[in-house]
């Protein structure tokens, strides 16, 4: 495949030309650059930068899914926040506990069964949650140019992982059919777990406590943990990402570091830090952050302009179009996703 | 290759026939027993399994000798235990205090600098330092049939894995070399680190505290953590792997699980369940574990009876004495190892 061919669904942009020319010059055999395949190794967050991570974080959804199939067996619920709320669908109430919420709710919902029932309720659950707006699957919801960017590094040689402050096992039961990333290769935040013979049988059990928070300083830490290499390429959205990033670039030799920002109100949603866009507090890219970028040289995607289709049913939408009118070919794609009601 | 030629230290043995019979199950195309390559995940664990752990674990020899090159920075230690014994080569007291000691141990040689800081004094120790009756450096003191039953596993689409109680950062260094393990493939216990701006440049701290202990239940927490995935084939030679063989034997379809037996004293060391062998406390083989083999259908290789051969330096040594007498071919080889001195 020549340069040209590569990643069709990102625009002749500076990012694109800057990914080209870091995979051109890490790959050169004899270069002065080059990096052995063993030691390709990129990094990337996934709430925000894989797939998209509005209005909630996916894994919430599946949170308050989980609250309201457990609540019959839970009574006090009915009076105990942040449940009560979050069954009222008051979201905002619900929330108002901040961490100490998420975490409660997350021990309540991701606890007390084993690894292979949480895996089973896991991709029950994926196989028909869809996002509120698009109506479409989450796994759905995924970036197209990020998912061609994924599988041109792995073409080059690299192995791709997921570092994400989201739930390990949450992530594992899909991402390899999704993103295809082996479960080996996501990494993320966890409960505790305890060995136990269960009715004869060796299972894992899933305690009600926070083993490792794998965001912002954590992520470094993580990588360590896990792969025991410091990355040569990291992809992130936020400021839970910042620390990822410097790591990785604080290595010797050839580094690649980006940054997706969201700012297409129009296909996705937009919540980056140029003014006058609305402050979303999860997965925020603040403006200290969007100052960094410009002095360590980080690569900055726009969504909106660097980026000529965002979610692969773009097309499938034009597809059906031209379906319905094949005489009047479409020469245009008419922007279509979450302003699309 | 044939299977003839496969594992060549290994005698034509139950063990040997045993393993061989695996691999060709699970890799039978169209077989009901086949494994798709993804799945073929095999755990290792390193002290007494991969390589020599006596006298003492290796990873000891290297905390002492941290000990004796730190020892004039701490004047202290000349009166605190468990340095104050250790300075005067009186292990036995040393150890006297246990786990506490060994950690204390642990923490005063494996925290204080960055991870890189850390590789690079491993990387100068192990390169010279010698295990003390044979004088071979501690990286040629691993099993050959075992080194080998590594690159049959990998030649047959295995990932493997080393799964140790020992420090996954003292491991890393080294273990690619010697074993062809990358740094991804190693877990094993660790102390927590802190990501930090040091100078300017971001690196990872290790912390005076224990992160995870990887032995006994830790085991399987491990491989969830790091693997995902549950193995299908598992290697150990003591009580503290019988976790890590329980779970992997958990699984669906065909499993494998192996213990190696240490009953060769003149090749190696003797320290088997046993009658009359002697008890040694660190990574001990109890009866309770070697009836457990028989309940639960695992192979137990003897290294005495199923190993032609334990130390790749055994051939040489063969070698060296064919250079010096070639006329007088030599048609046996003589034992050689540990009890020679």
């Amino acid at each position: 495949m020549t340069p040209q061919n590569q990643l069709p669904s990102w625009n002749d942009s500076a990012a694109r030309t800057a990914i080209l020319d870091f995979i051109a010059r890490i790959t050169k055999k004899g270069g002065s650059e080059f990096v052995p395949p063993a030691e390709r190794i990129a990094t990337f967050d996934n709430d925000g930068t894989l797939w998209c991570e509005q209005p909630l974080p996916v894994q919430l959804y599946f949170a308050i899914d989980r609250v309201k199939a457990l609540a019959p067996q839970h009574p006090d619920w009915k009076t105990t926040e942040p449940f009560a709320s979050l069954l009222k669908g008051d979201l905002k109430t619900a929330l108002a506990g901040g961490e100490r919420a998420l975490l409660e709710l997350a021990v309540a919902t991701h606890a007390g069964m084993t690894t292979a029932e949480f895996e089973q309720i896991v991709k029950d659950w994926i196989a028909t949650a869809k996002h509120p707006k698009t109506d479409k699957l989450f796994t759905e919801m995924i970036y197209q140019p990020m998912f061609e960017l994924l599988a041109y590094l792995r073409a080059n040689g690299f192995k791709t992982y997921i570092v994400s402050g989201g739930g390990i096992e949450f992530m594992r039961p899909w991402a390899e059919q999704t993103y295809g990333i082996q479960p080996e290769q996501v990494v993320g935040s966890s409960i505790k777990t305890k060995f136990e013979m269960r009715d004869g049988k060796p299972v894992l059990v899933r305690l009600p406590e926070l083993n490792f928070n794998d965001d912002k300083g954590g992520k470094p830490v993580a990588i360590n943990q896990h792969i025991g290499r410091r990355p040569i390429a990291a992809f992130g959205n936020s400021d839970g990402d910042r620390e990822m990033l410097e790591y990785t670039q604080g290595g010797s030799g050839a580094r690649f570091m980006l940054l997706v920002l969201h700012d297409d109100a129009v296909r996705e949603y937009a919540y980056g830090p140029a003014k006058g866009l609305p402050d979303v507090k999860l997965g925020a890219f603040t403006q200290a952050l969007y100052d960094q970028t410009k002095k360590d040289g980080w690569t900055v995607v726009s969504m909106k302009n660097d980026w000529n289709r965002i979610f692969a049913f773009e097309e499938e939408k034009e597809t059906v179009r031209q379906k319905v009118a094949p005489v009047t070919v479409q020469t245009e794609v008419e922007p279509v996703g979450l302003a699309v009601k």
